[in-house]
């Protein structure tokens, strides 16, 4: 853990991630995968590989551009496998690589956490705005 | 789990929270503990109580503003205690209710899956930008 005005934009052998530096990869990584949208690709991507249209609709409420950026972004971390698959006409499938399906598993867990409090959560809400 | 074009406003008793319906309340509340500061907040939290100018110091690269965002959503769901300290000057202390201490367990071995898979993601990254 080095101090905060020492950005660890080379990472050498001694490379210690940490998210708390402000210029550490890690943090931008983690972003990746807890991102509004990127989150939700790896979860259903947990689900089973996904041609983009069938994602597309799964995440329901992503654009189009949004999805594919994420998408993306996950590809270039080794999150995400994507495959052209040669059909007429070429068809594009997306899955999870080994990493992916690491922290998939960690996102469907949080997911399902707070799915299951969500009962509690609204009741605290409306407390909280009726102070 | 009901049809996109079935919002989920007024949860009633067979209420199941969904975080691939685009209306689900779950879907904000997800977003608030993966959100950038959000999750950070929420980890560093999980040190131990701090006070706002400590905390800020340890999200590396946050705003005020962002930060205060951040905890006010947090508290509003209730992940986080904010307790006013009757001292002179008045302090204010942030904490991890339980629900909080749950969600930042999970955020953690996220983070800590991530740190450590950063050489390798890194190698990826640059395989994939020489492309």
């Amino acid at each position: 853990m080095s101090a905060p005005d020492q950005p660890v934009s080379e990472p050498g052998p001694d490379f210690a991630a940490d998210v708390f530096e402000r210029a550490c990869p890690s943090r931008e990584v983690v972003h990746t995968v807890t991102g509004r949208w990127g989150a939700l690709a790896l979860v259903a991507l947990g689900e089973g590989p996904y041609r983009f249209g069938a994602l597309h609709r799964r995440v329901d409420g992503v654009s189009e551009r949004m999805l594919a950026q994420s998408l993306q972004a996950l590809e270039r971390s080794g999150f995400v496998h994507r495959e052209v698959l040669v059909t007429i006409p070429p068809k594009v499938e997306y899955s999870l690589t080994p990493r992916g399906e690491q922290v998939a598993a960690h996102l469907l867990s949080l997911v399902e956490l707070i799915e299951s409090q969500m009962p509690e959560i609204l009741t605290d809400q409306e407390r909280y705005d009726r102070r």
